[in-house]
């Protein structure tokens, strides 16, 4: 420990990630009277409370396990999952390609297991929120504790909502919109409505069907800029004379597509261009942002 | 526009994304007074002010540009560069393998042209912070335009220090830790001492060999859950019935390492386990985590 | 030069590729008349003559030119192309996955550039041979010269036939069939009947939208052990202190399809099925095979 | 069956692979005596005689097992393991980049489970040949085995040799020489003696410090044209509507260097530069493939 140092001591109901090793480790909630049983032995529970976060302690088969203060990472990969979840390597870049900030106003339509509700809220509190809608209670139970468990209710509004019927839409002005939901491209008219001017659409799409259907509504629905990705992810074994990637593959987990929208509807566009005469008509739609075939 | 809707309109002095489409985009500030002259014609700032976010304008050529706000995404990618910038596919998945969020306390050695800078920023505030430290002044002036310029300076602090050499460490208890230098491993004992227990330690990494020396370094100066990664985006062309992985390539920007300190020293995390005798000590120094070797 | 080899020397008319760094490099006949302008300077191929494969020579300009025979490599890559080519990386893993040797006959359906038929050809040779079928002639006219170029004429037939409309096919009992046409699910049956039992079908499908036609049509025609692949090299550029991977990079090019011929017809194998009572249907169905959905 | 098809019609002793699914297939000469039992019931073998390559059989529980053909692919997989094997994706870029084909010499230093024995042979054969070296007896003897079964034991040379210490060089005149030891750069001058000019000098080096290591000793041995690559293949599983990449992730096998011989050693180059004047030393030692970083 270093001198000086404010240490932050766990205490009773705090929450600790017991680490053994990258694929062994557990989330909970310190509780003076419990005893956690594991393979590698029993961790104590009153052994942990008074330790500072980092510290490391043993379990009755004499291995050792770290106490790590609980990351938003943390929380996410130990989400109890309803549905598949959104994974690191896509949270990441969705919030650096769209430039997600504290204080925005997020929109999620379909909360799942509301891991990326819970990465949308850490990172927009404490002035920002995030709306989130669902259709399923049983869902949105297991969400909401997710998201309780990780602190980030207060940042959260969430609602039993079917948005591609609903009447009128329950918010305004958003700088981000994410859509989870297996037919994306059903809710962008609606996603359209509340969004701001250069707002971003965001949609995780598992599959490259979901990317080819939600472009053509993008397109119709007067979005640009729009880019699909996959994220990939490989772990490099940095060890003298012997680095190298890991022998372990990390495989799909989903697309992403992003668009922005804009104002201006597309036949308003259209007449702009066509005041001009000295352009041919089919270059001109390719060059001026009127096709939806990004180059 | 959708009625009801708060519309944000452009003003003078304000930021816009002119975009074209996604290979020619310019960020600049509106003033009434000025023409911006491109290869698809001239863009009349007049025109621009009075409209909102969102919406398309025409050149003289009439050509169509996209009136984006933009957002912290744009700012890093049109960012002056004085070196290598953080590209977003990294910054993306630093935010989300370490779990930063708004709020925390960060420590960035090597301020580079300030990308990462302001990335950090615009997730930690509005009341956690960035502090900054770099050697060479010209950098450091760039990157100040550049923070300036995306509306991050409140949030940020810069000084001119060298971290190897300091006497004394100019900040404590920080969430994280970022390296950008070209030599990681010498200031992992100083990163050490500005880090709170089980908080994260990353550093930027072009090259395998850094990776190599850092994951020596680290590994003797107590940090543990190391991962070293390298993230990957592909870009997807989504279109009816003609689907595939766009031709572009997207190649090498740095590896990153990530490791997480540990309060508990090597030594005696070494006596807990030798009081254990059932176990053969080679067996439990790599189970245990006392080995390097992630499995 | 080793004392001892039998050193092969270039004579007139032979083929060597003239390298000067991996990006510029040059393949062609030597002829002693002629003179080759380059922007580093020109080469005197009576100069050319005489030394041996494996030298360096001085353009007047004093650049240092290497003197390589031609692999089928270089000619596949310095090929003259009417389509697009398929490249080494789809080229190689084609042939370690269908295990490809020498003495096999294979059947082209859509010859294109040659590259392809070069490549095979190159491999099944001397006592294997390769039939190709396209409908252009203007294409074929190139592709022969590509593959007279490359040594292979000798084990390649070339006709134009087209394979979708042919009352009876050219050939029958070939080791495997290979299809570069836009739409290769059209041919699928034709190929059955040209393919010997367990003989491989693979579709060259630079599209998604292609692999799922296909896929379709592999399975109602009676194909199994399907797989579709994609194949990625990068490049690493190994400095001593500074190894990482090359900032180029590798676009897509296409995605290859695989599948092998099976004889017992899908209602012969249904029969099989249905004949053991103690399984429910549907996860028999998946169990064993006559379901497309690999796992 | 395709009428007039000459059908290959499975024979005692002819070897089968018997195929369920992708991850459980079995290679196994056919023995009229013999059943196999497997998880998914009993294969009788005598059902098997008789019946042409392709068809499907039923196990003893109703489960449908295809007969197919083995290839060389099939026998790779398969082989007896001894050390981790050459893997398809990196056999195949190794034949497709440097050219390989039927005719050629090749020399394997570090024979292993000999699977890359077997693919080298199955493309050079009839009339080229492959010599490999090993210094281990018990490999060897798995190595002879496995080269055995696929046929391609008159294609090849096998010998207990030490090429790092031998005196003489058993062979001349090579068009590639492939080396798979832990430490390939021990061998580049003796690779060199039995090569051709401007034939490929091969290394699979599962590390990055191999790669760095061998560049040096590449350069130093008047090497040039030098290429570091790893190959990634990655599975799509193409299904109507519903068509994305495998989850399952394909992790890392090895890297691999290539490299081609030059034949005017570097002093002579240098001397073939120096005689110029009008360019900066330095300048052109980098342009003319005298820095052995490539760009």
């Amino acid at each position: 420990m270093q001198s000086g140092l404010v240490v932050k001591k766990i205490k009773q109901n705090d929450n600790v990630l017991f680490f053994f090793n990258d694929s062994k480790k557990w989330l909970m909630k310190v509780s003076r009277k419990q005893q956690f049983h594991t393979h590698v032995g029993i961790i104590d529970h009153k052994k942990v409370i008074g330790k500072e976060y980092g510290s490391a302690i043993k379990t009755n088969k004499g291995k050792i396990i770290y106490l790590f203060e609980p990351t938003i990472h943390d929380y996410v990969m130990k989400s109890q999952r309803s549905t598949q979840i959104v994974y690191p390597k896509d949270l990441g870049y969705i919030a650096a390609r769209t430039g997600l900030q504290s204080g925005q106003k997020i929109i999620e339509i379909g909360t799942g297991s509301g891991s990326l509700t819970t990465f949308l809220a850490s990172i927009v509190k404490p002035r920002g929120h995030v709306y989130t809608y669902d259709v399923d209670e049983n869902f949105m139970a297991i969400a909401r504790k997710n998201i309780e468990k990780a602190g980030m209710s207060k940042y959260v509004t969430m609602e039993k909502l079917d948005i591609k019927s609903a009447k009128k839409m329950p918010q305004k002005d958003a700088d981000m919109i994410v859509v989870d939901l297996g037919d994306p491209w059903t809710v962008v008219p609606q996603a359209r409505k509340m969004l701001k001017g250069s707002g971003y659409f965001v949609a995780i799409c598992p599959t490259m069907n979901q990317l080819e259907n939600l472009a053509v509504a993008l397109w119709e629905n007067d979005f640009f800029d729009m880019e699909c990705t996959e994220q990939i992810v490989r772990t490099i074994e940095a060890r003298e004379g012997k680095t190298r990637h890991s022998f372990r593959g990390i495989g799909h987990t989903t697309y992403v597509a992003f668009a922005r929208k804009v104002t201006t509807p597309k036949d308003a566009r259209k007449k702009m261009h066509t005041e001009v005469v000295d352009v041919s008509e089919e270059e001109a739609l390719e060059d001026e942002g009127l096709s939806p075939l990004k180059k």
